[in-house]
C-alpha cells in the first residue's frame, strides 16, 4: 500500500444502470489515496435508469492518464458500443492504465473498442455469449480478472469487484476494512439473484420485461461486432 | 399486487452515505408502480460522501403525503437529528405514510423524530446501542420491520432492505424478478462485513478511523436525545 494517488475514472453515459455505477463508486472512494472522477462529453447532469441522474466531474476532452478506467453498464451501453468519440477514449486510456475494467454490460462497450480481445471477461447474465463477438471468452463468475482487465458481472457485482480492485491495489487488509466499514454482510431475502436459482416463473417475466431491451441490443451488439471485426482485419 | 402508484420519498443531506441512498433507490424504482422522488430543502445538488452528488426532483416544502418515506445515513445524519425542519417534516410525513423507513445512520434521525419510540430497529452496527436513547429497541438484524416501521442496517443493507420493502408492498416475486434483473447474488471476496466476522486488526483499523465522527455524532445523538426526552414529558 503505497501513498500515491490512485486516479480512478468512471465512464458517464445517458441511461447507465445507477447501481453499475454507484456500488464500486462508494467502494473504491474509500480506497486509501484514491481519486474518482465521473467523466463524460459534457459536465450536464447524466440521467440513469433511476431518478438520480450523475454530475460528470470531468470532461472526457480534458481527463488525463488514468490508473483505472471503469466502464459501467446499462441500457445506454448499446449506443456507446456504436459511439467512435467513446471507444476512441477508451483505447487511448487502455494504452497507459494499470487497469481496464468494467461493470455489467459495460464489458459490451469495453469489447466493442476491441480491449477484450483474447481476454477471459464477464458480463450481465443475459448477456454473456455476446462477449464471444468481441474476441473474448466469457465465464460465469462474479468478477473475472485476466492480466489487467478485471470486469464485474451484472449491476450489485459492482459492490464485489470494487472490493477485488481494492484487494489487488491496496492488498487485502484495506479491502476489508472497507467490506466492514460499508457493513457488506449481504443477506438477501430471497435466492433469486442468478438465473440458475431464480424460480422459472420469475426468470420467465424478467426475460419477458427484457425483450424490448434485448431486440434493440441485438441490433447495436451486431453492428458493433462488425466494426470489430473490420478493425481487426485492417490491424492484420 | 395493485397498479396504484406508490409514492418513495428519499431524504437528502449533505454528507449522506451514497449507498445508504443509491441501493434502496435502484431496487424500488424496479418495483412495479413506483415513482421514487429525491427531498430536499432546496432543488441544488446534494454532496454525498464520494464524489457523486445528488440532485433533489423535490423541495420538502413541496412534497405530498407519501407512501414510504425512507432516511438514508452518513455523517450528515448527526445534523439532521438536530434540525427542526427535517424532524417536522419526518413527522408530518409519518403520520399519514404506510411505511416510515431509514438505512444505517438514518434510523437515528427517524428517532430523533420520535418516530421509533416503542419500536424495534436496526442501524449501522457501530451505533446500534444509540437507538436505545430514542426509545427503540436495538435488533442486530439486517433488516427489521416492526409493524410499519421497517429500518436496514448499514449502507450495503439498504440492497436488501429493498428486496423486503419490494415483498412487503407487491409481493414475493416481484422482489424476486428485481433480484434477478440487478443480479443480486453476492460474493463478497472476504467475510469481513460484520464486526463479528472481521479479523481483529480490520476491526481496530476502522475504529481508529471513525474516532472523529465517533465524538461528534455522540455529541449530535446527546442533544437530539435530550430534545426527544423534553417532548416526551411535553407529550406525558
Amino acid at each position: 500500500m503505497s501513498d500515491q494517488t490512485i486516479n480512478i475514472g468512471f465512464l458517464l453515459f445517458p441511461k447507465l444502470t445507477q447501481l453499475d455505477l454507484t456500488g464500486p463508486v462508494q467502494v473504491l472512494s474509500r480506497m486509501p489515496g484514491a481519486e474518482v472522477h465521473l467523466i463524460w462529453k459534457t459536465l450536464d447532469p447524466v440521467p440513469s435508469d433511476t431518478p438520480i441522474s450523475i454530475l460528470p466531474t470531468m470532461k472526457m476532452s480534458e481527463c488525463p492518464q488514468l490508473d483505472v478506467i471503469c466502464v459501467p453498464g446499462g441500457s445506454g451501453a448499446d449506443d456507446m458500443a456504436n459511439d467512435d468519440e467513446v471507444l476512441d477514449f477508451l483505447r487511448k486510456q487502455a494504452e497507459g492504465a494499470r487497469y481496464v475494467t468494467s461493470v455489467c454490460t459495460g464489458a459490451l462497450v469495453l469489447g466493442a473498442a476491441g480491449l477484450l480481445d483474447g481476454y477471459k471477461a464477464t458480463t450481465y447474465w443475459a448477456v454473456l455469449d455476446d462477449l464471444k463477438k468481441f474476441g473474448a471468452t466469457p465465464v460465469e463468475t462474479r468478477v473475472c480478472s485476466d492480466r489487467n482487465r478485471i470486469t464485474g458481472g451484472g449491476v450489485t457485482a459492482g459492490i464485489d469487484f470494487g472490493l477485488v480492485m481494492i484487494d489487488t491495489i491496496a492488498g487485502r487488509k484495506a479491502a476489508e476494512a472497507v467490506q466492514l466499514a460499508l457493513e457488506y454482510n449481504p443477506a438477501p431475502p430471497f435466492s433469486s439473484g442468478s438465473p440458475h436459482t431464480a424460480p422459472a416463473d420469475v426468470l420467465a417475466m424478467v426475460r419477458q420485461r427484457m425483450t424490448p431491451f434485448i431486440e434493440k441490443r441485438a441490433q447495436a451488439i451486431a453492428r458493433a461486432a462488425t466494426r470489430f471485426r473490420e478493425r481487426q482485419q485492417v490491424r492484420v
